[in-house]
Formats: structure tokens, C-alpha cells, sequence
């Protein structure tokens, strides 16, 4: 394979909505400079944890070319294309490779439940035929947990053995160690880039042979996760990925979007941050005041962990 | 309640593609006006069946549009607008009523996984307040075995108290009849319309205080469904009623969309007809013919049933 391989620690960026849930811009700009800043290599921008499935096409591109338009460069960009219609996926998709993104993080399409993989398969060949451009690089999304809709061993093997210079990737966001040691066993000896779906994951993964991991937890903790990035071969890396295990562990007792929109909020003294659009709700000022007392005792502190 | 009722056998139609994958319109127009002149009081265009969620907006609107351009009287459509994103939700449903839709079919945005009835009672109202029209009448669409995230009881008695003009019914597609049943003994003395999801609980519907339903097979089968709805309440019902759902049992050996499509293709002799867009695949050739060989078995004739 003579791919450029991404790698390194990836924040699917949060996005922020202004009080009439308007997607805003500006301050999502700020936000994924911070990330980029304070040791994200890159932005999954729309992922999941970006509530990218509660925004239109259209909001989405059009944060996207802000996003370029206030200079952060589409090399250490991934945004999410895949929908369930695939006139939209291939709509995004090409969108995002024409704006010279390092790869697209592309979602099964997830309404309808219990398809084949060949149903999988014709989808993205579908999307990668029509896209047409070679510089597509595509990191397939298994989050069976949310999109109830995975991706297989046997789906990506017949994807790589068929577009093997665009299939670059995945992010295993099953949960499940499991899968994610199989796909590497499989897979990353030839190139294939793992991106472990939470930097719970992160040791683990990089001692198999995977390359990163994109981690909701990226938003608010990228530095302390890029250090585990960095130094995965060094003698403290255990040490170092207990202390970023322990401080997701605290976050994840809460409804994961909503904490971390509660923890920028917090950190900017800027209230409007903690909008969710629905059917997400934001949390409670009860669990918004336990939330920063946990995280305050575990010595955590936006953009200056430990 | 003031509310126009609806009520009837209501068809999801399903949504023919050329082999280039594209919606086809007049195919499309064909079979609509085909079912309402078959039994089918009206069409739920953009339900489940009509891999809606495999549309974009862009080609839902444009599909809507020529139907009624056709001569598709609106007051006999109810099209599905509830998608993942509020303001795509929004946008179709005010698109509907523009066009005056007899009524929209709403499902909960179906992306997050686990989310409250506080969050799904948000967006329903959000789109009822964005929407701003008094001639929308919602149906609420309860599909949790695909859409994973479901309507509760307490959540529609909020709606229906706080939008009672505006929240007219559900299509109840649980599978559950106990789900069915207390929503009917919850709402139905009121003039909340209920709609079975399926043929096979149209009776018990009827007996219980519902509406009619709204449902897959009513694609292929709309007369006889229809003589069930005309005739719940003579002695033969139940005998009409047991033919209706022994033929439904047949077709959903199969998967349904694509078994549906092949019988449309069979019976008007149009192979393109069985299209079927990703993730979704057509039936193979044995499948076909075995489906053909049971409905024959089954003196099931498309358009001629009895």
C-alpha cells in the first residue's frame, strides 16, 4: 500500500448550537483549533458524539467549509459521511474530498436493521463509485452499539480486496476488545489503519499493531490522551493510560454528549456551549455541579491535564 | 376533537428506482394511484416499506410533489417526515402541509440510542412550533423493532395535552398487540386515531376502538385488507380476516421490501420494478419463484384477490 497513513489521536469535535439550536460556527471553529492545538492530530468532525445524525446535509457542509474557510487544514480532517440514504453519503462524501479532507469516516447506513453484507457492501461501493475521485480515503464506522448496524470481517476484507487503495481504515467503536484485536489480526499488517473507538483502548491498541484512537473524551482531554499516543512504547505508558481511563470513567457516568458540551461550558464560562439539539437533553445543574466536583477531585482541568 | 378523522387501509407505497438506482416518479404515481383505486383510503408514501430512509430530502419533496402534480388528492396522503435531524424533520413536514397532506407520519429521530421522552418530546415539539401551521395533523410512529427508540404512553399524553389539535394518531408498528391495546384504552375514546401497523391486528383494531391500518402488504393486497376494514363488524369478519393474514404470512417468510417489489414486478411484468436501493437487496431468483409459488398456492392474485 502506498497510502498516506493518519494515525494518532482524533476528537470526533463536539458541535455547538446557539440558543435557537442553530448550529454556530464560530464557535466550533474555536473549539477544534483548541483540539488541534492541545494534541489532537486530527478532527472526526460529525461523528457520533458530534450529534452530526441530528444535523441536515446542508449544516453539515456548511460548517465544514468554515471550518477550512478559518484555515484549519483539511489534511488532519475526517469528517463523517455516511447516512442512510446514500444520495446523501455520496453527496457528503464528495463534498469532503473536494474540499481536500484526509479521509472520510463513513457510518453504515443504520435505519433499517438486520442487512446482509452484501446489502453493506453495495452501499459503499456504491459511494466510492460515484464519489470517482481517487483521493478518497474511507474509514469504515462500526459502532453496532448506536447504529445497531455493524460492519463484519468478512465486509471489510471484500471491501480492501476490492477498492484497496481507497478502503484506508476503521474505528472500532463496538466496545468490545474482541473485535478490535480481530480486525488487527486480520488487517493491520497490511496497512490498514485501527483506530480504537475510546482511549480505553488506546495501549491496547497500539501494542497490536493499530494507529490511534478517535475518543469522544478527545474534546476535553486530547493532551493527556496524546501523551499515551506518544509515548505508548515508553516503560509509564500503563501508568499514564490508567490515569486517561480513570478520567473517561468519570465522564462516562453521564450522558456522554451532554457531559462534555457541560465540561467546555464549564471551561469557558460560556453557558450557551452546553446546548444539545434533540431528542439529546442537556444535563441537570445537578449533574452538571456533581460532574465538576468528580472531575475537579481527579485533579482534571480542561486543556491543562495531567 | 375537532379533527377530520382519517382511518381506512392506509399503504406505505413502496418507492420504485430505475437500475441507475434513481427514484422513478411515474412508476411511482402508477402504483399510488393504483392503490387508491384498489382499497387503499389512503398512502403513508415514506413509511418503512418505502425504504424512505433510504431517500434524501431533496428526492422525498420531488416524489411528493409529482404525485399530487399527478392528481394524487393530498387529503389521501399521510407522508413520513420524522428523520434523525429536527430540521430535516421540519423541513418535510412543513413541505407536506404546504401541500396539504392530510396528515404527516412522525418518527422519532432514531440515530441516539436510549434517549428520554423528555428529549423525543422536545423534538415533536420543536417541529409542531417550527412547523407553526394549524392545518398539521402529526401521526406518531411507534416502529421500535427498526427505529430502536419507541413512543411511550406517558410521552403521547404529553404530546396530546399539550398539542391536542395538532396530535391526531399513531401507526402502532410494536408487533405487540398489548402495546396496541392500551394505547387504544389510553386515547382512543378521545378521537386519538390508532392505526395498526399490520393487517394481521386490522380486526382486533377495529373491535377495540382503532381506525383501520397502516401496512406493508396492503402494497400487493389492498382490496382484501380493504373488504376487512369495510366489514369488521359482520359475522364473516373473521373468516375474511384469517385469509388476509395467511397471505401476509407468506409474503413476510421473505424480506419484505424486496419481496413486495417482486410481486409488483411479477404481476405488471416490469423487472426494474424489483429495484431496490442499498442496504437493501432484491430477492434472488429462487426466492422469487418459490414466493410466486406460494402466493399462487395461496389463490393470491395481485389486484384480484379474494
Amino acid at each position: 500500500m502506498t497510502l498516506k497513513r493518519l494515525g494518532g489521536v482524533w476528537a470526533p469535535a463536539i458541535t455547538p448550537f446557539r440558543h435557537d439550536l442553530s448550529p454556530d460556527p464560530e464557535r466550533f471553529a474555536r473549539h477544534a483549533r483548541w483540539l488541534l492545538e492541545n494534541g489532537c492530530s486530527g478532527l472526526a468532525a460529525f461523528g457520533t458524539n458530534s450529534e452530526a445524525n441530528s444535523l441536515s446535509v446542508e449544516e453539515r457542509m456548511m460548517l465544514l467549509e468554515y471550518l477550512v474557510a478559518q484555515g484549519v487544514a483539511p489534511e488532519r480532517l475526517m469528517p463523517g459521511t455516511g447516512c442512510c440514504a446514500l444520495t446523501d453519503s455520496v453527496r457528503l462524501t464528495a463534498h469532503a474530498v473536494g474540499l481536500g479532507c484526509a479521509g472520510v469516516l463513513m457510518l453504515p447506513p443504520f435505519y433499517y436493521k438486520g442487512v446482509s453484507d452484501e446489502g453493506l457492501f453495495r452501499n459503499f461501493s456504491e459511494v466510492i463509485e460515484r464519489v470517482g475521485d481517487a483521493r478518497l480515503r474511507l474509514y469504515l464506522y462500526h459502532i453496532p452499539p448506536v447504529a445497531q448496524v455493524g460492519i463484519s470481517i468478512p465486509l471489510i476484507a471484500r471491501l480492501l480486496k476490492r477498492y484497496p487503495q481507497t478502503v484506508a481504515g476503521i474505528k472500532d467503536s463496538s466496545g468490545d476488545w474482541n473485535n478490535t484485536a480481530a480486525v488487527l489480526d486480520a488487517f493491520a499488517g497490511t496497512g490498514f489503519e485501527v483506530f480504537a473507538g475510546s482511549e480505553v483502548f488506546l495501549l491496547a491498541n497500539m501494542r497490536h499493531g493499530g494507529v490511534g484512537c478517535i475518543s469522544a473524551t478527545a474534546n476535553v482531554n486530547p493532551a493527556a490522551i496524546h501523551r499515551v499516543f506518544e509515548n505508548w512504547r515508553e516503560a509509564d505508558a500503563d501508568g499514564m493510560q490508567e490515569k486517561i481511563a480513570a478520567t473517561r470513567g468519570v465522564v462516562q457516568k453521564y450522558p456522554m454528549i451532554p457531559a462534555l458540551k457541560a465540561i467546555v461550558a464549564r471551561g469557558l464560562a460560556d453557558a450557551e456551549w452546553a446546548m444539545v439539539r434533540p431528542p439529546l437533553v442537556e444535563l441537570s445543574a445537578g449533574q452538571r455541579e456533581s460532574l465538576a466536583a468528580e472531575l475537579d477531585a481527579d485533579g482534571f482541568r480542561l486543556g491543562l491535564t495531567s
